[in-house]
């Protein structure tokens, strides 16, 4: 399943991202670190253009104003007609009422491949009361995993719910993953990166569930790796030896990868 | 006095923060790395509702145009009206004319609960003539401290200002803190995150004199640590082991703080 | 040459930089490290003023939006007015229409000192159809060089188009640098960054060839260190020690500079 790495490193996908403020930098290091080709742009002049060349295109709402939903929607046409996968990332729905509404606005008008967040992001996106429901780990993966199914059902594409089991479900399937280490937690941005990286797998993977699949697991292989490599350093030390174990990444982690379909 | 790093280690505030595009990452970093957990919204539809749910709010003038200017005021009234700090960093005030008269329409408009910067900029937004006066640092701290007292008056408000000695003035009284190091002035947005852990501090300590205090010396306490740990490596090395070093802080270093009460 | 170098490190210029949202935090590090001074402002309110005051003001347009744009160009004729020099770093011309057309505009409204892009944004925006001619790097440093005195003859700039080897050309003469490492191609804003170095040493050096070489040149000199440090960490490890290798630059390492006047 990770031969998809080598795919994107040998073609260095486009990635076209609309993302908030706090992790442009971050997100291009991270697309660079993989092998993928990384562009931001949001001007409504050019957002067309641009989706319209590139592998990908990930809209996340991490810091949304309304001029930038409208460049989002604007992006998210012209991916669409050329058939280009088009990840959402709705960072804080929930938190606000216009974050939510803004989620929900993009995927009314927009054909999105893949909606990716955490579990109370995408309970809020899906109109679902989310609250957590006690300790134990396995019921609760239960209730994601449902959650998971009824949004991708609802919405019609691909869902990753990232946590500390990810799960990715779809009409062809859904995939649990194992992997990661929760330093990603201290590191602002890993959830928003990871969107963009699901955005470099698709662009090279036509089956979206092997694609996002893939992309969660080498992911998580790679932030374990800068774990052990950061130690007990901290969490700037882990940031940058996230982005050096990325760069590092080949289809040979097949064996490291925790993936469980179900 | 330092026990503050625990409350915040132990309950996570929410920091909102309306800042500048240079620092947003390493802001949230540094947040992340402490013990918060911080949020940036900007857009007018939902700042105010950010705002009221978050434990500090801080609005950092850096990048500013006239339309977040307005979006600091709405998130700044609803912060007022829950009671929630309001922290104001007036990035650059002097430099040009907009920075000046956009840092006191903040404060005239919001009611600030700590303002934060250094010697230039408080002069400078409390409309004082500030000039350097001479090598003599025994005087320039005497001239400072004078400085940050009425400011404090003027405003009604905790003024911190922070350079190698650092002054924080109140009604209650005025701290120096002399913790620090000089590799802080080579590494960009070291002065706004420190705004922001002040707002993380007076999130979760009534006391804003000893939440503004606590925050100053253990921020001061964790670029010493990283200084030693980066060497004569430089600023780019420093800069990771000072976020190493923030997720480090424990009220036991409460031993390290340099503070004097005058 | 490399003595500029040491004109920067006394005389701390104030960089006024109006980029994109990728690279602000990178660009002021890396100035920072250089011992430049870096100043980010956007509004149109204060532009005008703040270029006034600068050594030097680089325009990039890498999130290039209409208004940022109208910014530019009022900075820019402020800059004008003092005799200030400006950068111009047409991000992604090419990419889409409307950047070229925006790198154009600015061009024809504001007088450009230094022009620095790639090889494909430096065709696109002089209106010359570049293709890759081969794999023969002879051959094809030829053509950049000829496109970058065409160039700079059009635009009546210096132009430098930076890559394996970098071109400085201007109507004084025509230099080549071929220092540098391929793993600034794996970190973002290295490219944007170069631009603001070389709005830091054209402020203190009023040659502008030989500033834009030697910014070039040391450049190039603190990669190749920072890639013997990094070794095969990987580009993580690589852009923090680059920053570190870029505070430690000196007049000293002209010996390890390789220009050539063509």
């Amino acid at each position: 399943m990770l031969e998809t790495i080598a795919l994107v490193q040998e073609s260095n996908p486009l990635v076209h991202n609309i993302t908030n403020v706090v992790v442009t930098n971050f997100t291009a290091n991270g697309l660079l670190a993989l092998g993928a080709s990384p562009v931001m742009a949001y001007a409504p002049e050019e957002v067309g253009e641009m989706a319209g060349i590139a592998g990908a295109l990930v809209l996340n709402i991490g810091t949304l104003t309304s001029e930038v939903i409208e460049a989002m929607i604007i992006a998210g046409k012209a991916a669409n007609e050329k058939g280009t996968p088009v990840i959402l990332d709705p960072v804080g729905a929930g938190a606000t009422g216009f974050r939510t509404e803004m989620a929900q606005k993009i995927l009314k008008e927009v054909n999105v491949t893949v909606l990716r967040g955490n579990v109370a992001e995408i309970a809020n996106v899906a109109g679902e009361n989310w609250t957590i429901k006690g300790v134990d780990a396995g019921e609760a993966e239960g209730d994601v995993t449902e959650l998971a199914k009824k949004a991708a059902s609802k919405f019609g594409c691909t869902v990753a719910i990232t946590g500390k089991v990810d799960v990715i479900a779809s009409k062809n399937g859904t995939n649990l993953v194992k992997n990661g280490d929760p330093l990603l937690t201290k590191v602002t941005g890993t959830g928003c990166l990871l969107s963009s990286v699901i955005g470099a797998f698709t662009a090279v993977e036509n089956d979206t569930l092997l694609a996002v699949t893939a992309a969660v697991a080498s992911y998580g292989i790679a932030a374990e790796r800068a774990a052990k490599i950061a130690g007990d350093k901290g969490p700037g030390s882990f940031q940058i030896a996230f982005l050096d174990e990325l760069s590092k990444l080949s289809p040979e982690d097949e064996t490291y990868a925790k993936i469980e379909k179900i």
